[in-house]
């Protein structure tokens, strides 16, 4: 039986859901190291659209779960139709949506709000000792979660100050890494990576997701 | 300097746009190759949207351009502004997009319509011998293509028969493919793969893309 690994998808696009080549890119890496994707989002709104092209808010409405299920080709479920102890471990791509709609850290920073099914999610992998995969921004959403319990883990979103800092002000600590590099908290069991935080090569990007899967894989 | 390619997307999801795996393996391959990639669609609007959950049509408008924009993480050109002899190439990803937005395909089979900026930009590759690379159902907008012209290429989609019979109609020849093989047109340079025509799997299909991107580099 493979291992199942719940992959917590925010949307479907950079700026305002998970972003497409880290999503894609884990999947690949997934199935590449024999484990079995179960796609998953939460069934909300999202905090608002964006224009791809321009970068404004347009006045649509999409919502989370619909708009995951572009990535996961109509295979996604919904969070709260997940039962944890099914899942052996998660994996969180970037992009925008881990930010705006997993929680607001992109809008209250280290004050962030969570979507509580998706904090649930992660304190029931915490609780049971199963590892907890991240990339790019999405590190910032376990900082927060695993923070709130006193639980303090050694994250990466790559060098960037800002971000760094408000992730050491929600309880973690942040480890500096390159774009070939990955932070592993072997303690927390949880695996983190910069991804698209650190570079715009889609080759670095999809290598960064195969070290952290490879980590991953190991820890299982 | 790198080779550009043209990949023409047609939208953002496969039930109604570009199948997301393949559009990003062929980001991700071109790039390993040392190709760059130039994301080009048409602005117009989607033939429809389609929620990727239940499959069914939504009351909303899409945008092929904006939508696309998500896979290209906001580097996107729209195809009227592109002189194809800036192109070296073109990659065209699969997803119904290409059937529904590219051409008509889907609905009308062989009879099918073409959007005008993509026909034109098809025919300028054919007219200067330039490499025309497409995968999953893609194939089919370039037998339509050549096919008006009275140009017979020989495509795959992999091995159902309505397609290829479809095909076949327009004008070109069709080759049956396994998952791991692809179709060469040496004398018109088109180069097909049926990556999810053929499988469920994303390693396949990503192994099926390098496939086509290497021979295409070899083409070039």
């Amino acid at each position: 039986m493979s291992k199942k690994i719940g992959v917590v998808l925010s949307g479907s696009g950079v700026y305002d859901g998970s972003e497409l080549h880290e999503a894609v890119c884990a999947l690949l890496s997934l199935a590449r190291e024999g484990l079995k994707a179960i796609c998953i989002a939460p069934d909300v709104d999202q905090m608002h659209v964006v224009d791809h092209i321009n970068g404004e808010t347009t006045e649509e409405r999409r919502n989370v779960l619909r708009e995951s299920a572009r990535i996961a080709r109509g295979e996604i479920k919904a969070i709260e139709d997940i039962n944890p102890t099914n899942l052996d471990a998660l994996f969180f791509p970037g992009g925008f949506g881990a930010a705006k709609n997993l929680c607001n850290f992109a809008v209250k920073g280290s004050e962030c709000d969570v979507n509580p099914e998706v904090e649930s999610l992660v304190n029931a992998m915490l609780d049971s000792g199963k590892p907890i995969a991240a990339v790019c921004i999405a590190p910032a959403l376990i900082a927060r979660i695993a923070g709130k319990r006193g639980i303090r883990t050694e994250v990466t979103i790559g060098n960037d100050p800002d971000a760094a800092d408000a992730i050491e002000k929600m309880g973690a600590r942040h480890i500096n890494c390159a774009i070939n590099e990955i932070a592993v908290d072997s303690k927390n069991r949880i695996i983190t990576g910069p991804a698209y935080m650190m570079t715009s090569s889609i080759t670095e990007v999809a290598a960064n997701i195969e070290q952290v899967v490879v980590r991953l894989k190991e820890m299982l």
